[in-house]
């Protein structure tokens, strides 16, 4: 495509999702669960020729010699497509935020009603890599919170995507969605990506899911807000006060249950008063299970077999089975090596010490503060959240985990009877 | 100063506030609001020397022929002291955000405590022009929502500045404030900006208070999140079931009251089917206040002394006695208009039908929507917030008047007994 061409294309269907997120925004909840429902039994009906669009996409990837854990990703089946198709329908079940009185105000004036009201942001960009299922979450969490959807996926999943989008786009119109509602960016053109970052007069939030190098790039390109995570360098502290035994639960769960993502255990501080009974237990447990200890020197002296901790290990996500373990002189200790080296996004402690809990849930600066818990729970659906966008360690807007709540804004609505600035 | 040193010193204050920030995030209520009433105390003690020093840069503005509105803004006297003085004992009255149980999630996993806590966001930058009470409001906004601050006032008022950081440091150092919470970019040069905007790592928010260009060129240099508010392009809609007196009082209200401010009205559209009864008499009005009608085709058919409004006059933010008016066929057409050419912050409608009051707020994508209202209520004072940030009309973390709430983020809490990822 010529450029001017793109350019054209992509604004044209920026500003048709802008128009279409007005219509959408005053759509009652069973209007949005009836395009939603209709979305999911189009999904169900089409799966086969989804399945054959996405083994294109497979084929082609393991042509290009794409990795394996990409390839994966990639891959829908069977049983991915019915939790796909569940997806949906679980968002149609989720409580409505449209409409939700946020704040009601008591104003200094009289005879005024002042609320703030919960409504939808308008048009939400999606950009992100080879996973086909964004595609069919992006837009039913979007339809679901009254907004407009732009939708940017990785060209690995091209044909994927495409027949999704349409399925998507005809049973929801059939159903009542707005004519543009839902716009599929079809080109593998990468410069369609520097096109959307341009459009700040038409999308209200960007939500870029990738490499944190996509998010960087997308951070210092736009004047569109945007909502994302950065590194996950998790910590979990274990106090002279803790419950040994369910120290080495957690401590064993946070690292191995799924190390590749953001809030698995990257660093294990222990105090140095247990540090003898509590870490040849703990090397000896993730010897078996296939991870690498790096420690101090303390560490080392009481567990000779695991290696020498750098400094870089400290601020290094690992997102292996790889773990560094530093012994501390106290609480303080622990709480400033977090707040130093940590990435804001999930810390727990394990103790039995009340004022130890509350010391370390009030001074450690992150998006999830854990007491006797695994930072592994940092999840919508286990936090009760019912859907998840992804987790936050930004401060504004939204921190930790993000649910649907976090794609709308609010108004002030205003009702008077004559009233007047004096 | 050189520009290497001028660098040091800003990112030696940032992170200088970066660590009192984690202090302050934990004193109580009881001990802000002391630190607040001893800096109250102090600038009430003090008032005499601050005036002098005041009276510096007035007469060094006034040499330098500053515009009349700017010396205005500069200029503190007893009255505007004691305005300033009632402020702070003001933000030691509010009740501290702080701690607030934002939500209570019901998790699915058993056995889990997790709440969603109000915390502090660490560090707060403003960069602000020539208002010497911005340093003071600042630092006691930032204060009682426990979040260092950093000042970076306009050079005009550096005299005026910098005696009232000083009052406020050694007041609150006193009273237990922790050292380095309260930074004021002592120097005229304007690349101490600059090299503020680059410290993402230690300020979380910034927020600037200026001109149009200041904002702009803010957001476009730098990662922190930025708050502000763009222009104020407010419109009052006079629907063909307005009571009539009601309408007069608004529109007059709205464009009169204060018309430099940003929720002041700039157009007002008015249903074809009243244009005739109530035109003459608005103008009239107009006229006696002194404001400059531009109207459409159909106005100057109606009262032709008004002049002709082109179609810039549609988006422009007068600040000034100038008002656009527009006669509209119907309530779509005034949404249509206001949603086009409006900036999303303040909006209103008169209307006895309540339908088209409903359809009004519901459609209206803006900040502050109104019902037989005028505009310039929108006000953190008016409205029930007890202190004003300012107007957001961005969507994301904040929209709308702000609070002391805006200065806030949360953080999830969670404790458990063992709990693990399954």
């Amino acid at each position: 495509m010529e450029n001017s061409e793109l350019k054209q294309k992509v604004f044209s269907q920026a500003q048709s999702a802008k128009n279409a997120s007005q219509e959408l925004a005053v759509k009652t909840t069973e209007q949005k669960n009836k395009m939603l429902l209709a979305i999911a039994q189009a999904l169900a009906e089409n799966a086969k020729d989804i399945l054959f669009h996405n083994e294109i996409d497979v084929q082609a990837a393991k042509k290009a010699d794409i990795s394996p854990v990409l390839i994966d990703r990639l891959t829908l089946n069977e049983s991915r497509m019915k939790a796909m198709i569940q997806g949906v329908k679980d968002v149609a079940a989720l409580k409505d935020p449209i409409g939700e009185i946020v704040e009601n105000l008591k104003p200094s004036e009289k005879n005024l009603d002042v609320k703030k009201i919960r409504v939808p942001l308008g048009v939400i960009a999606m950009i992100y890599e080879a996973r086909p299922n964004v595609t069919v979450d992006a837009a039913a969490l979007g339809l679901k919170s009254g907004n407009a959807v732009i939708l940017k996926g990785g060209s690995e999943a091209m044909n994927s995507n495409r027949i999704l989008a349409k399925i998507i786009s005809e049973a929801g119109a059939n159903a009542g969605m707005p004519s543009g509602a839902i716009q599929f960016i079809d080109t593998a053109d990468r410069n369609a990506v520097n096109e959307l970052l341009a459009l700040d007069r038409f999308v209200d939030l960007l939500i870029p899911r990738g490499s944190e190098e996509l998010v960087a790039f997308i951070r210092k390109n736009t004047l569109i807000p945007v909502l994302s995570h950065g590194k996950g360098l998790c910590h979990t502290y274990i106090d002279k006060d803790a419950d040994l035994k369910m120290a080495l639960e957690i401590a064993v769960n946070a690292k191995c249950q799924r190390p590749a993502v953001c809030n698995a255990m990257e660093t294990l501080l222990v105090h140095k008063e247990i540090a003898d009974n509590v870490l040849p237990e703990i090397c000896k447990m993730y010897s078996e299970e296939g991870v690498e200890v790096r420690g101090c020197s303390l560490v080392r002296k009481i567990v000779p077999a695991a290696k020498e901790a750098s400094e870089a290990d400290w601020s290094e996500e690992y997102h292996d089975k790889i773990i560094s373990i530093k012994v501390v002189n106290s609480i303080d200790e622990a709480i400033a090596h977090i707040n130093k080296y940590g990435s804001q996004h999930s810390d727990a402690i394990v103790t039995k010490d009340k004022s130890a809990a509350e010391k370390f849930l009030a001074q450690i600066d992150s998006s999830g503060v854990f007491v006797n818990a695994s930072t592994r729970l940092h999840d919508g659906s286990v936090l009760g959240l019912g859907c998840e966008i992804g987790i936050s360690t930004q401060k504004l807007h939204a921190r930790g985990v993000m649910g649907i709540k976090e794609l709308t804004t609010t108004k002030y609505v205003v009702i008077g009877n004559g009233n007047i600035r004096k």
